[in-house]
């Protein structure tokens, strides 16, 4: 994950260091009305519903479109306003092109995206759109038994 | 699990015979309110979620109240005009008192209450109320991984 | 309208007494999953959003399937139940047949149906399924601006 | 009201040649989340249930905060993403302070904001926040009708 900022945290989070958890990524664009309307709110609820001690989520902002409009500013308005909690890291924009470094990295389709890693840094899932509540919570229940 | 009579099902469902699958118990009856509304839809979108190899949800309608206008007939109208598709086994009436036997033997506060079985027969969670399909989802998934 | 007994109210409505106001004819029956979920909650949101000096919510229990299991004893706890606030007519049954008589004078299809009844006492709507919030809304702030 | 430009519009509108129809103004601004999730779509189906010879909904982005985030570019993204389909005007920004024009006239306090106008052109409503479907519908309904 390569992010050229970081909201909602005073520091940076390393996959590395999160070894042990399970870690969900949310990837989502603040202007992506799936994201906005249905999957963040999801996410904020994912973080609730499951102990930190275990299971970390982590959002990254993966715009690939309308890049001005969706820029830092405009984000840390949007996560002030709508409220979202949790940690997100803003995807390095690519050198070339408009799909930035992360997002290219997984292969993600588009946003909303879910990529799920298990405790030993292995990615178990990844799934572009919006997974029901049950099927999500079942996911991470899973990988937390395991 | 004492049932005088089975709906949705050719025989009698037996939990030894489930012994491996993870089994979901949903009680409920049929005119209960959060039951109708909530928990027993939720119900038929967890059987919808897992795999029927690796889990098996069964209905049991524990009537505590109300016997004569939730009998079997009554209930035979509901699961048909509400499209309850899964097993329902019929709560056997107790000799004395309204509580019917399972209900009893598993010590159920009132409808709607969800029991959880593991693949190994034990009960590992017995809730009443209503969870989020988040939290139910999970339950299920930690067991179906263990 | 002819009804067998009453319920939520302590004397029987009428409908030339309530001349002058817009009524509002709530037809369904306590097993029909589309009354149960969704419109019967919505005639007791009809009922709270306009003033009572003004308009009147009956209830109407027009049984033309299952009669046994949906009798007077069985209505009564239903309304317990789900707490259904409004009065409620019992459609008189038919001396032939499953169709009770005010369901069959009105010409109605199924349930829920709705029957709007302007201040003069005319049928305004007569409309069998759900409709919108905002649909249903706009037809009755009609009635009561005319 | 005083737009500085339109969206969704081949030309402006004017509430004078509207005239003898019913007006309802949606005042919102793109990043507010109770209209992004609630009232915005609730407007499009005030839209959608009112015939256009009789009625016309016209949005108004009232911005009195982060404006540099919400400018017309930003707007632009966010009414194709969210397919918002109704004509809007942008409100005219002040000359000194945050308050637009046309908001600061109509003395409205926050957004969303819901502005009814009868046939003869008089304010009848000016709320902020969101009203339920069916009380929006009943007042439409009720202008309509005069």
């Amino acid at each position: 994950m390569t992010a050229s900022s970081w909201l909602n945290t005073e520091e940076p989070l390393r996959l590395e260091v999160l070894r042990g958890k399970v870690v969900m990524l949310h990837a989502f664009q603040m202007l992506c009305p799936a994201c906005v309307t249905r999957a963040t709110p999801q996410a904020s609820a994912v973080a609730e519903c499951f102990a930190a001690d275990d299971f970390q989520l982590i959002g990254l902002h993966t715009v690939f479109e309308h890049h001005r409009v969706m820029d830092v500013d405009a984000l840390r308005v949007y996560v002030a306003e709508f409220r979202v909690p949790f940690p997100i890291a803003i995807d390095q924009p690519a050198e070339n092109g408009p799909v930035p470094v992360t997002m290219a990295k997984l292969g993600l389709q588009g946003t909303p995206s879910t990529v799920l890693v298990d405790r030993a840094g292995n990615i178990s899932l990844s799934h572009f759109g919006v997974l029901s509540d049950m099927q999500l919570g079942a996911m991470v229940g899973q990988l937390l038994a395991m």
